[in-house]
């Protein structure tokens, strides 16, 4: 089973208070890039897989569509997110996304916003996506940069004078354990290839690639920020059935 | 126009020493990974964007393409390339890619290695590729990763112990400056995201992607290229019209 990192106390009390939680999709700086590659949900079937405390889901509804199915690990997160909603178009399911099984040619899109890098078996979800779509469906995710989670050491450093990203391992794809919100939170490297290339063998048409990163917008507002112009922080992928 | 540095003197020479130089696409470390991404070739009509000395049009001509065109901005590449060969059915013409004007839908294949990072105006050149295609036609073409453009200082480095390439404005697209065999030579970085939204948008469909560096067994026999295996080297990429 994949690591459930969010029920832990400390890494739930942590991502409980970042702005991404507290602000919901407005507080991801990455969200204004997913939503411009989103269809027009009205009357569409959505699922969300990694849901969280469900801002998704319950932004898809508001944005017309006919029914969502949000699933997540985490027991903690999906009782926040059952509890902050009473519409009975919303579904959340307890499931790890490494075995779950979805029924086939039910949703126009599914979403996945910052999950399927903790996935060690992405080729079985994948197709599971894939046989999950309605003929034309779309499958929108973002996961964090192959560049962010290759390196031994992520961290930023000085390279003759210049704020660098360190980046090493690149080809070595495999588990990567790093402290973020909490000690020895595991996330899956894979290259921009394999995940594109995963997609493509699955069946899956692509149709965009984002390598986001903060917008210099964003960065004039956080001057603290500037280093992240530097390398893309997360890839957003859009792709068809 | 493109900096035509192949025509310098120093480049020229030091290029012409390279194993890819003397000893053609066998001396091209990423061409097993470009060979198994090609189509049968039998009959077909070939283009070769960036010919240099030839070697591919002529590999081409032997594996069954039924003509073979070969272009480049090197007086001096295509003074060779002519001399290699008496073959009726490859032709060669002088031409910059940035302003080359292709005769619509006459290819099969059209083959790219190592020349398009030097392109100012990708986005034309591939509209014209593009058109030049025959419908089913493929686009096969390797570049410098982009990882390795971007850096303000590309050198390999020591980071907490260990060897790391120090990636910064990867965001910011445009040329680079790099002393590579001769001082001067300007590449223009570009990310993955942008080739591959560049093609999607110009019509391609995009059917594999390689993030190529050398493999185990081929640092095995140079073990003084250990380093490679840290990052990606080339960008592969095979898309059809």
């Amino acid at each position: 089973m994949t690591q459930n990192i969010y029920d832990t106390e400390t890494f739930f009390t942590a991502y409980s208070r970042l702005p991404r939680s507290t602000e919901g999709l407005d507080g991801a700086p990455e969200w204004p890039a997913l939503q411009a590659l989103l269809p027009d949900l009205d009357g569409r079937t959505v699922l969300d897989l990694g849901c969280g405390f469900g801002w998704f889901c319950r932004w898809a509804r508001h944005n017309g569509a006919a029914s969502v199915l949000g699933v997540d690990v985490s027991d903690r997160m999906l009782a926040r997110a059952k509890a902050e909603t009473d519409d009975p178009a919303i579904h959340y399911t307890r499931a790890d996304l490494e075995h779950f099984a979805l029924s086939p040619a039910t949703f126009d899109l599914a979403y996945s916003s910052l999950a399927f890098h903790y996935i060690e078996d992405l080729q079985r979800l994948l197709a599971s996506v894939h046989a999950a779509l309605l003929p034309g469906g779309t499958l929108i995710f973002s996961v964090e940069h192959p560049i962010c989670t290759a390196p031994t050491h992520p961290e930023w450093t000085i390279d003759a004078g210049h704020a660098t990203w360190p980046v090493n391992q690149y080809l070595d794809e495999g588990p990567r354990t790093t402290n973020w919100l909490a000690p020895g939170v595991i996330k899956q490297h894979r290259t921009i290839a394999t995940y594109v290339n995963l997609l493509l063998r699955t069946g899956f048409t692509l149709s965009h690639v984002d390598e986001w990163a903060l917008s210099e917008a964003q960065i004039g507002a956080h001057p603290e920020w500037a280093d992240e112009r530097h390398r893309p922080s997360f890839l957003l992928v859009r792709c068809g059935r």
